[in-house]
């Protein structure tokens, strides 16, 4: 079992509800789990912990309280943050900008380039980063009373976490990808669903955190060698050409096929049983 | 208010019904608004123009008359422009039949790289170039009565003005791109929906207008800043990695961050009042 | 009309039930129509002779008998394969796994580079390659009762002759394709229609075979120049930007509009008369 | 002959001192030919019509006088011209001097662009837009007093019409790339020579003029059908992988091998005589 | 000792000079080596063997007799070779040729894609098809006498089997790589050398083919998973940016770090003697 | 000037010779300057720190001693390290290779993210980590006695750590990269500057090290925006195409341009002083 004191960060539950699968709770629900800086350098220091921690083979990753997964960037402290970014030249204000946003994002990428599997439980209100975050996650689920929104533009900028960059990957619909992130507009699951922004909807947080839980526990039963190359390799060849991908492919596996996961998981599957797999 | 004097061009009315936003409409409704020649060079111009004035924040484009958004090219005018592009020796018709493909598609692209976000209404026959034209905007609305067609394989062409690119980025089910391309099957707006093709539809050519118009409002409500750069970024990630869209964003935010938009957008969304922008 | 001669393999049943159609089944159904090494090595010679077979202009891929398109890799055959591949040294393993990979990817991909248009219909236990194949493919129907997993993981693997690479560029749900490949969880039509990753369903698979094959005369009824002309098109642009594939297609065209087949189809269309085209 | 009353342009003289050669001067000598945005809208319109002109096979691009190929940007005149693009919002100006330096740029490219092969002779003062230029030709010849300096640190800017872009692809030694380009120091030909960012180096204008003509009427003297593809097909190889490279000139030389040109050049071969070709 | 007997082909002399050394000789010197289309398909057949075969780990490549490396393509030979290729239609005669480029290209990428590294020598005639050809080797020498050109604009083509989408990746001077393909003029090995064509010149065929082969046996007498893994990785960065070339690079080590090659290798370095390495 | 308390590193000086100029020394000269884990995290966060240090705006990167800038890496620390990354399951101890050398180039790879230019000086033993870490840097110099090797191959290894994937991108002959990588054979600073590897060769160590200084100082001078663009814009440009290249530039320069430090370097241009920028 992990150890959870390896975990103790601020505005952040970590704990471990089953063998293998852990489950990070964004806490800081009086401000609707709102973000500030500190968080998501938390949030990234404790992503990769787990990216190479023997005893996690999948996450979860919700918000506590009942009233949002979150309510996205804390707005008041961001624009005193802001102020430490500003120069009187504009050249040098957007060198600092420009550190300043690199920084942000590679914290929200962390949970992409954690090489367990991370799904997401998005409720209630969802907006702005909750859409930044739950897309570098490789599931997302949500509930009936999920309410989501690009918000950014509506505090004027565009926004520049990952959404823009990672949504048209992630959905079928270009028309409605260009018209959520333009219009600002709150939208709810039925057209998550629809569009293809997430792939379960439930009736409540309890339900669609018991159903991450449950699809958790069985990515964790697999071969944590095989569910790690299958993350990194659909990520690859989300942004690539198929050739590219299968060449990425065949090299990966060239070392991977070795393992005796291979073995044990034919001989379980032929013997009916459950197979162990070796941490990694 | 635009000047609707710089925009007086064959076959295209262009209005401003209200603040921020332009009426683009197709007209040529008599031959159920076919292209020719001088129709995409104009179309071009117009976009070309509307991309940097300051009066403009968001476009609709629409079909005039009831029969069709654009019932395509104008096999009959295509047909005899082709003719001064044939040379007895074929490499040279292939190079003056380039010089004509470049040209065309660039006319199309123009409405791509428009810097204000484009909304079209396909109503009735929307045939060939009605969706390479309609993929090259941001925002796709139907009506119950439209008839889609990618029809150029049935005139013993692969299309060529942009359908086969943009398609395959645009909706979610590469089946279906395959199956309405190669067979040249008219399908339905259900249909549209389903596979991410539109992300509306209407009872009727009136209600989609009013749709569109109400979205391009509200996009003419936000900062200009913000919508500008959501477009760019949204088309340069479709495209690429995320790494590399990432990258991209934060070099075009460090110059953005800085507008006054942000601050006023934060104070008004404070003070519950609604921001007014400079141009842009 | 082909010589059916030309395609006398093991375990395959090629036949040409209409005029520019050609039937490919998959035969060894008393395994579930499960694939060992010859299999794929003659699955490739094939699709390599349809592609330049001027009496063929469109193909169906289908699975013999009633219980599956195939259940995937025979494991066992499989398992004494690899042992060939095995060297004391692991990096030398490494390069013959890597070779043994290239060389299985590149009998699949033999499917997709065909330039004939080609459909798989799948029906019943439609389990790992079924997925790798029928990606490959340009349209897959199914049929009500088809079962389809991503079935590598709980082999140990991750997938490495296709699924990973296209299935991203294929469906409009990130969310889902994650879903499906990390837990190799069984999944029916109706999921697979919603997310995309089939364009029709039908009742069983006499029906979506009568399906298939109308589909694929009405292709076969197309200029060949313009069918071919769209599959590359397409399959060239959903791996780049739009900007390359438009370039690409003009470079393309420059050579293929010179085709009789424009004048002959748009005759046709005005005659209201069935044009016929030359082989290809 | 091409026609010279098609290219009366301010501050550029074309003339066509063999057949199918045009020669463009750049003419503001008393200016050592310094560049304001007049004259590099003028060069874009002349090289958009020498690319189509079937008149023209090759261009060679030169510098009025004795002083200078060019001395690059008229900073002062850039310096006024820059006023219309200030606004009081950082991300207003940032929007209008975006707009202004693609303009720019895509004037430069336009001679990148040109189908006929550009020859740029680089005589004495070579700096800034010297190199933003002669970079977008194809062949550089530079002679024994060439001053050549990428300036634009000294004016506190990174070179922003194509210098960094272009260079890295045009010589083989990165760490001179950086230096040049970070310390701004001024350099000769031998050096220039022995980088690779000049393919010769002659004893003084006279003489460099007189290979550049050269070698532009040896160019005129094959198929222009042939050396239109080797130029649009080295460009297109500069920037891509060696696999997207062969599958685009397939799809190239499919249209262009059927010219007349093959069998009149070869037959010419046979018998050692000058084989002449139409035009394009 | 690999067994000469399975590379025995016409036109190509196969032998084994010293352990893990194979030498390939192009061998039509009556014809000056020149290449008709059985001998690419021979060519592309003996590097698929040694690629694979486990006796060889360098490869020299020369053309026998005095007079030439090779003249290039039999142009007579295939002027017949393209009748077959024709047809009276332009789209088809387009496929048609289509398919033929892309057949002789990858035939001579199978020199590329060889796993082992190959060195050619390049002496006297070394004409069209010797680039293209040499360019898709690891190594290429020369000799005093070598007269290289890029021949192809002399009969009306662009050339289409690799030399213009490889050397603008080989070489350091942009400039003069348009110089050479556009003129087809005959350059020597000083100028080979200075631009980086070549990395050695010698006296003489004797002894550049000498030099080659002790280059041969050295390549030779180091680990094959570390040689064949330097050779993959370099080719796979020259196409693609750092990050990605770094990120391939990662996942090829993981698997071939674990030969013991390293570990015997370090042992006989600081032992002072030659290590032996076990068969790839 | 910077804060030396703030740079205290083992096995490494970091000094600040002149204004906006630091000097980082390699600083285990008992060794040949050889790396151990250690190491090569210091040098991460060094550079980490440079890059946004107000006080800086050019970097020296030197080897202490006279033996050597360094001789790669320590293989006996290496070796030792290995363990620790070693499972008796090969595909474990692949995950824990990739982990580990994922991290290796991280580090290696922060100085080439350093925002302010960096020169190396090699002199004497520059073998393997040498190339990997001076190819990451800008500008590099070396003396008359430089012995270069790329060591890897001869310890079993194709390197790994950026040697394979910055060098063809840095230098102008493919063919001498492969025959260097490929034969680990020494070689010296002529053939460097030959080939394009050093843009300077001096005397000795003291020489070389006063001509970095020099051209740092010559860096320093200019505005701090400007040089900082220039890098960032160059390596973005090395690894892509030249259209994203340019686009990349205007999005950059659109904020950059705005500085003062234009006004104030065409100022002191005009009035012939030196001008003073603000820190970065």
């Amino acid at each position: 079992m992990a150890n959870a004191n390896d975990y103790k960060y601020d505005y952040f539950n970590v704990t471990f509800p089953a063998e293998y699968v852990a489950h990070v709770e964004i806490n800081r629900p009086e401000k609707m789990n709102a973000f500030f800086e500190q968080m998501w350098l938390n949030l990234s220091a404790i992503f990769r912990k787990l990216s190479h921690d023997p005893s996690v083979r999948a996450v979860v990753l919700t918000g506590a309280g009942e009233r949002a997964f979150t309510a996205g960037l804390d707005v008041k402290a961001a624009s005193q943050g802001t102020l430490s970014r500003e120069s009187s030249d504009a050249a040098r204000s957007a060198a600092l900008l420009r550190r300043h946003i690199l920084e942000f994002q590679d914290c929200i990428t962390d949970v992409e380039k954690c090489e367990k599997p991370v799904i997401a439980v998005l409720h209630e209100i969802s907006f702005g980063l909750a859409l930044d975050l739950s897309l570098a996650c490789d599931i997302r689920l949500s509930t009936a009373n999920t309410k989501f929104s690009v918000k950014e533009v509506d505090i004027g900028i565009a926004a520049d976490i990952g959404t823009l960059s990672r949504l048209p990957h992630a959905v079928g619909n270009a028309s409605w990808v260009k018209d959520v992130c333009l219009t600002a507009r709150i939208f709810g699951s039925e057209e998550a669903l629809r569009v293809g922004l997430v792939s379960g909807v439930y009736a409540n947080k309890t339900e669609a955190v018991a159903k991450a839980l449950e699809t958790a526990k069985t990515i964790a039963s697999k071969s944590p060698v095989a569910t790690m190359g299958t993350k990194e390799i659909l990520n690859y060849s989300r942004d690539r050409t198929v050739a590219d991908g299968l060449q990425y492919t065949a090299v990966w596996n060239m070392g991977m096929l070795q393992t005796r996961d291979v073995k044990d998981a034919m001989l379980s599957g032929l013997e009916k049983r459950k197979p162990t797999f070796a941490k990694l």
